[in-house]
């Protein structure tokens, strides 16, 4: 396994491997070039210049391209937090497979490969409200699934999930490693009801009373109130910090599935990007909580990396304009104030 | 010409076509049917209805997306209101043929046609300080120019504009058809420096001032304290109207250039999306006077139609899901509840 304990993965996040400043410089100064007012393309400029500081390259490239989804059970649907039954995840890892969910035309729209990785379905976590959702082992086992998924050379990475009622275990995560309470956090998710919003309020609560010993320890919580899939989003941008891939998150699942290593450390984010900030009530105050700017605002709640994976469009737009326009000097366009 | 008089326009604005309320209904069935929690893909699924509605196909599609730039010169620009001297216009007309600028790379990754019409460059409009920028006839030449361009098979339209200083000329239209200060409306347009920024304030002021006798009358204000690419910006709307093609608009400019008709009959947006918000400091706040809210909000402040041109991907995006997705009971989904 790549990491054999929870202090393995403390210690890599302590020591995080760092992008190319030279790579990032040398793109700042091409965008100066370019036949545009400075910094008018926005968000686009400093996307191509993260782009380039973690692949690495001056000349950033977007040519191997990978959507991962990771799928997951979990204990506390028995609970009734979710608007639909638990066999709806393997329904629609099938759906996945068949090509006929959102993701699978948003990636053949983005030029994506669709990566989709269901993690013991027919074995959900542990209802965290009365035990640890995995022990240290299922937990590193998660993370390593997610690990191993990532391919060395790819040129970028967006992460989603599917799980019924993993907005809960979400909103747990956040509960218990930013405080705040079960109604801070809790959203309706895919649509559920009064009652069920009140049981989830109260799972989260209940849940975060319960493993109080260890709310200190990042990794410990990620364990016992996390879920199979959100680890192994976690163990995919370990691998994708190693091997110098930029990420794009999904929405409030797939972010809060980060929270733990930016509680060990903020930089796990800086080969990150927020793809979107979705209609689930939690997301956009955690996005605030960790400093992450959303690139897209469209109201989505879908999950499955739908809106990391139409990021990846705003990023190709990006490196379109950064690689393919003209300079002022190519094309003899005056410069401002001439 | 389309428009032999102000008051065809203003007769065409108050009767204008609508779009299918049935092929919307039908769209909006299927969206329920598709393997998503209702209302999960957010705006994507508004955006499917609405391609629906105006293309008046149950089935929307986007084989033929034009985006189409206007350029024009201004006679502000002599008043020192922009950071560029007015020869840009020109020379970034050149850089849109040689394709070199950000639009021509937007252009090709949204596999849209790009078509670009530089009107009159060499024949600036009047500064509308000390006289109307266009009289009856050279506006009615441009909204016919703009009417023109538009090919009636087309699928969608995205509007956008080039022209040196017409920043300053879309916050004088806000001025005078909204109210508000030259302050309150004038931003940094290209990256003017404070002393262009006073001068630009103290020129929508004087120009508001001077035109004041008419500016109960939109389309006489859209004439006087316009310009050329604007009319053909309007023009491009009306003909998108009378032909059912769904409009993307660009920037501040493209969405002044709106303003007059909106102004006659708040209608004419229906068939328009705003393709986003940009970083100038009166397109935000036109928006909202508009009713627009804005698909994407990146701090892009370029124009030459690149924020809409973006939004295309969007709009690919929710068609892609609208037509591929599988229904639920295609895919053997449970639905909520069950």
């Amino acid at each position: 396994m790549q990491f054999d304990s929870l202090d393995d993965i403390a210690a890599f996040c302590r020591d995080l491997p760092v992008g190319d400043a030279r790579a990032a410089d040398a793109a700042a100064l091409r965008q100066q070039a370019l036949t545009k007012p400075p910094g008018s393309l926005g968000r686009l400029e400093e996307l191509a210049l993260w782009l380039a500081r973690w692949q690495r390259r001056e000349s950033p490239r977007l040519d191997h391209v990978t959507i991962t989804v990771f799928a997951g059970n979990h204990g506390i649907a028995a609970r009734g937090v979710s608007a639909y039954p638990q066999a709806v995840t393997a329904q629609m890892v099938a759906n996945f497979a068949g090509g006929g969910a959102a993701i699978n035309q948003i990636a053949n729209l983005a030029g994506a490969d669709l990566c989709v990785v269901p993690i013991e379905l027919d074995r959900p976590t542990r209802d965290f409200t009365v035990a640890p959702a995995m022990d240290v082992d299922e937990f590193l086992g998660a993370i390593d699934i997610g690990y191993r998924t990532v391919p060395p050379d790819s040129d970028l990475l967006a992460v989603g999930e599917m799980g019924i009622a993993n907005t809960t275990t979400a909103a747990t995560l956040c509960a218990a490693l930013l405080g705040g309470s079960g109604e801070h956090w809790a959203g309706r998710g895919t649509g559920v009801d009064d009652a069920g919003l009140a049981r989830k309020r109260e799972t989260i609560e209940t849940a975060v009373s319960f493993h109080r010993a260890i709310l200190g320890n990042p990794l410990a919580v990620a364990a016992a109130l996390g879920g199979r899939e959100l680890a192994a989003i976690a163990g995919a941008i370990l691998a994708a910090r190693r091997h110098h891939i930029p990420v794009l998150l999904d929405g409030f699942v797939a972010t809060a599935a980060i929270l733990p290593l930016a509680s060990l450390n903020a930089g796990i984010m800086d080969h990150c990007r927020a793809g979107h900030v979705s209609a689930e009530s939690g997301h956009r105050a955690l996005l605030r909580e960790l400093g992450l700017k959303p690139l897209l605002d469209l109201d989505m709640r879908l999950g499955e990396a739908s809106g990391a994976g139409i990021a990846i469009l705003l990023l190709r737009a990006a490196l379109s304009c950064h690689m393919g326009m003209a300079t002022f000097s190519e094309a003899g366009v005056s410069g401002a104030g001439t």
